[in-house]
């Protein structure tokens, strides 16, 4: 559970700190000069990591934020960052934690 | 067409030759030295993007040959070498020329 300090009425820090924490698999990592949240999902061959690209992709479209997907056999990789601001947003978290659904189900 | 070089009677060169000249698109990089080819197909969007990965992730099981397929905004890369020479061989042109066949159809 996230507590609001004593004395603050903004929520939105809490909210960001749950939706970090709910992506702890994720790593931060910084290419051309953009911060990105990125994670390898493992899966048993080719077939599959093509599978779940197709899965993560059509999320993507559905929520019109398109994400860097690198298929390899046993295994997609999947980059989220915000073309617009050149960095994360809170969306991107967002997105995270519902590629990781889809990964769970 | 290719020619034998006379006093040769070993055709592989020649065909060789051929099939790189095919796939004049690609580049030859190299990644954690290994050489790979490697060419970027510019589409209009993302589901454009999927739709082109998917079928050369197709090609790769009905091949049993698996590249790297790194879907974007607006664009595919699509990676091939062999794996157990750790190099390019043969068959990696053969299937990169199969790849280009799927982008233009």
């Amino acid at each position: 559970m996230c507590r609001v300090p004593q004395g603050r009425t903004d929520r939105d820090g809490c909210r960001d700190r749950r939706v970090s924490s709910q992506v702890s698999d994720w790593d931060i990592v910084e290419l051309d000069g953009i911060k990105r949240l990125r994670r390898v999902f493992s899966v048993d061959n080719f077939a599959q990591a093509l599978e779940f690209t197709k899965k993560v992709g059509e999320l993507a479209e559905e929520e019109m934020h398109h994400p860097a997907l690198l298929t390899e056999w046993g295994r997609t990789t999947v980059t989220w960052w915000t073309h617009k601001i050149k960095g994360l947003h809170r969306n991107d978290f967002i997105m995270a934690a519902k590629t990781d659904e889809l990964y769970q189900r």
